[in-house]
């Protein structure tokens, strides 16, 4: 590709002839990472290279933070002509983005029917469909033939975000029907387009949340989807390029939760978003933390007593945290990609119970001959207490990995609030607790030697 | 959706009309759905109610394991259709699951060029872009005008995979330009399609790892990509559903391999599949944490002296150890969706370390207040120490979760292999030596009270 050998090449102002030529013939994705990598002085200069069409494509592709800054520095005609001819849901991106003086400014240079479409798409909540949906969609009234469907296609302007779908709608601008336009090809003209379409429309409302948009999409593989609002009036559609980032955006939201950052960190983010992001569940997690050494603190004398403990309890802390983990992340992923729902919740506690069951048995086996190893002979009995232990903590990080997001779910919350770390300090606390009350007991009742 | 309502209502061996027609009504994965829940016995009765085309939908929908239960109940007649009818990448993958000798039987009863697809696809590795591509596809010559191009489409067999791009081949098949039905039908008939279209063609080759086809369909927004063998032939395309797919594939792989957990496993797996995916990385874990476990033994004595250490130590452990995965969970994302490489590694160390430096500081203070807590008044010097130690193991925390990922890349290693488990295991080894090893220094050296 030859965005490599523009990268290398000199930025050179006094002949930006090849550079010109260049811009305009690459894929606008790869100007604008091109443009985005330039030093600042230069992006605007690169810009202003581009032609009319190649500039609205590669505005689109940039970041936001330079998007605004283009619109401070280009000349303002420049400027409305980009924003009125930008995709409506990506102008409402931005404009969600930039300080609302220059939304005022930049709204009123807007031609009426594409301010109305900004409007619309701002006035639904962010991660809803209406949010993500654009107003560009081809509109056929009812009655038409597939003849009279292919000449009113192709008189449409040609920002329509797709032609593969048509939307057929009544007098009240109620949906329908759709065809598809492979449907249109493969049949003969005078056929009525109502005899070759459903009116069973798979469709989505306007609060319809984004991550569902994108599993029905992905279940009945569409390459678009309507939105209707509360009337079933059809007010946008939602294509499948949106949904890829929906996609790829609520899994990158699921692992980084289950490691305890916030969910939209990135890896090049700056050094203090990454620490505004991070050090509230490092705390939270340090604060929980003193529950499980608060569990830990009243058997300092026994620890004294039997040092070996020390020894044993990060294996038990880490081996039973991993467990917990295990089972918390497959349930997670598959309520995230719509495998399983919380109607599943018995089947899947059964599965994660008899998995659990036997390696409690292997881990607790280990368990025992690790204690073996290092214990003095007169502590070894301390290696049948870890082991049992060891046991019943699997079996508690099984169930509590399984039913904390289930029941996270079921209440309609995120279950990926679920954290890891959460997971694995409710398991020490738990873990803690049990062994070293169980090696207490032992010592006192038995008057075991120490 | 009609489903629910199916699912509820009684399956009546003696009255299936209602049934039949609903099955017939409904969309082909809604159907599979429904029957993949349906007991064994009634499965291939609902089966057999499908007429012809929505059978063969519907069959592409179903899991392997019931593919081939009907493939063993139904009629050797419907069986050889459906087989034939189907798209070949998805029979491909059929028959890469079955018994060597029910593949040889179903492949010689397809029709010559069916056979050919079908060997061509499973000639490829898994996981590269020839095992996934489908070789169903609208070809056309060199030198077609619109309207030629147009009747060319309209004369396609239905089954083409997409009709929305057209592939321009020469005599040799070597693929010369792509152009979209959306171009077709926007210019005039008599224009020559060479004049509307790029003679630079977005493409992959046939072992180009999938994973690499699905960010390029990303970046670009692709529906379709052309998929050609190395002498630049075109031999099928990847169309943007089997893309999700992959994505969808791709996340749950990363997000189970930070867990620990071998990364194709399902929340409905049965419980021997799910032990036997969890048990290596758990006694792995255990393995690695002898490696813990013996930094800690030679200590015991010291442990003993000052058993508030027994208290602080699993503090340590867990909030290192989230240090750790916060770092590495977001640098092996931002590697897996392609927002970073291993070029961006010194930026992305720089910021971990600043943003690591914040975090040190603040988690050092808390840590020194919370051993003060628990320590007795002439254990308080311990707090100082660990409070150093905490702010040394959080800067090798971020390190190693930047550095070891992006090493692994560099290698053409996949970088989840490091996953969260083994990362915790190496920063409490480091963590404990340390804080132990000063502790006893302090000790000697010192001669303080214990």
């Amino acid at each position: 590709m030859l965005i490599q050998d523009i990268r290398d090449s000199l930025f050179d102002v006094s002949d930006l002839n090849q550079l010109k030529c260049d811009l305009n013939r690459l894929q606008p994705v790869d100007v604008g990472e091109y443009i985005t990598q330039l030093p600042e002085k230069q992006r605007a200069i690169a810009f202003r290279l581009l032609n009319k069409a190649q500039a609205i494509d590669v505005f689109e592709y940039l970041p936001t933070e330079l998007q605004e800054e283009l619109i401070n520095s280009l000349h303002n005609v420049q400027v409305a002509q980009i924003m009125e001819a930008m995709s409506p849901d990506e102008r409402a991106e931005l404009f969600d983005e930039l300080p609302a003086g220059v939304v005022k400014r930049l709204l009123q240079q807007l031609s009426p029917e594409q301010r109305q479409a900004t409007a619309t798409i701002l006035g639904y909540p962010e991660g809803t469909a209406g949010r993500v949906m654009t107003t560009e969609y081809v509109r056929l009234q009812e009655g038409l033939t597939v003849g009279e469907a292919l000449s009113k296609i192709r008189c449409q302007d040609e920002d329509k975000e797709t032609i593969y779908y048509a939307y057929v709608t009544d007098n009240n601008r109620k949906l329908v029907r759709v065809v598809s336009l492979r449907q249109l090809l493969f049949t003969f003209p005078d056929v009525y387009i109502r005899d070759i379409s459903s009116d069973r429309v798979i469709k989505v409302k306007t609060e319809t949340p984004q991550e569902e948009v994108a599993q029905i999409m992905k279940r009945y593989d569409l390459i678009a989807i309507p939105v209707v609002d509360r009337e079933e009036r059809l007010v946008g559609i939602i294509t499948i390029d949106d949904v890829i980032d929906i996609l790829e955006e609520e899994a990158t939201e699921d692992i980084q939760k289950l490691a305890g950052v916030s969910g939209d960190e990135e890896a090049l983010s700056a050094p203090l978003v990454t620490m505004r992001k991070r050090l509230p569940w490092l705390l939270a997690i340090m604060a929980l933390y003193i529950g499980a050494a608060s569990a830990i603190a009243p058997f300092q004398s026994v620890i004294a007593a039997v040092p070996v403990l020390a020894v044993i309890m990060p294996i038990f802390s880490n081996t039973g945290g991993t467990v917990g983990i295990q089972a918390l992340t497959v349930t997670i992923r598959g309520l995230g990609v719509g495998e399983v729902t919380p109607r599943d919740t018995f089947k899947i506690l059964r599965k994660e119970i008899l998995a659990g069951l036997g390696t409690a048995v292997v881990l607790a086996l280990t368990m025992m001959a690790l204690s073996m190893i290092w214990a003095k002979p007169q502590e070894r009995w301390v290696g049948l207490i870890a082991g049992t232990v060891m046991a019943t903590n699997t079996m508690v990080a099984v169930t509590l990995g399984t039913l904390l997001p289930m029941g996270l779910k079921r209440l309609k919350l995120d279950p990926a609030l679920v954290s890891g770390p959460l997971v694995t300090t409710m398991l020490d606390t738990i873990g803690f607790l049990t062994f070293l009350t169980l090696i207490s007991v032992a010592l006192h009742v038995f008057h075991l030697p120490q």
